[in-house]
């Protein structure tokens, strides 16, 4: 039965993508199985800020420099912090990578272009980037890719298992 | 790491739906588990045709009788072929169940009710039931079902597998 198997996990900030990964990694990826995991994290684009009267607003190069780092060390974390989750599944291999544009398209995207077998993300999210686009990540991503989605909700009673 | 879990497949008269079903035998249920397959079909409610006027159309009690006649013939059908489909793994426990109404409802709600693991089902569908209801079936679920919802598309350029 053991074959290998690209699975694709869309992970973010927020707890319900961890509860995503953790649930994935015990009811689809099993220890002695050849899977590999490809924990991708979409950075979200610089938002351009309209002011009202059409003429833009520009931020100075201090502000978008802080904005800059401070989105490469959420990636960072995020990407960090799901490779611990993964590191109990000795057998199964980890491969991760960070996008940046409107998750959406570059999950299905990086999906196609990967030939994975399968994406895994929680139903809501995503974290930073839900402020910036509207429209539900998961919705989209169950439509528009070409392969199997799994949508992990998390329960409400759940405490945030397996983030600590 | 064998552990009970029961998982609902909704089927019905599609082949995308049996290409759901196909591949969580492949790639979520594994032979040598303790896991509990709820094949559920859910037949459509009569539907009342309403003239234009506004005054409704009634059919006659022999049409009614044949229209049911039909449902329940195609509920058989797509219950014993999804059975079929379950027969190589012969560990796995298979339940079957019946349910009237609309799917996007009684899906969750089944699934809640019995308190399953997992909902599996294809990206489509709902075959007859999607000449009845409009919206997406896959898209209430993995809104509204409580558990993980796994949406399996078939791919375009494949055969429909494993239904012969």
């Amino acid at each position: 039965m053991a074959k290998e198997r690209k699975i694709l996990v869309a992970v973010d900030e927020g707890e319900e993508s961890t509860y995503a990964l953790s649930w994935c990694l015990k009811n689809v990826v099993t220890e002695n199985s050849k899977d590999t995991l490809l924990l991708l994290y979409v950075k979200p684009p610089h938002v351009v800020y309209t002011a009202l009267d059409g003429t833009g607003y520009l931020f100075s190069q201090d502000i978008i420099a802080t904005m800059d780092k401070y989105r490469n060390e959420v990636a960072e974390t995020v990407i960090e912090k799901a490779e611990k989750l993964c590191k109990d599944l000795q057998d199964v291999k980890v491969e991760t990578r960070v996008e940046i544009g409107d998750p959406r398209d570059v999950i299905c995207e990086v999906a196609e272009k990967m030939g994975v077998d399968m994406v895994v993300l929680g139903s809501h999210g995503y974290g930073l980037i839900k402020r910036a686009f509207l429209g539900s990540v998961s919705n989209h991503c169950a439509q528009n890719s070409k392969c199997p989605v799994l949508i992990v909700k998390r329960p409400k009673n759940s405490a945030a298992t397996s983030t600590s």
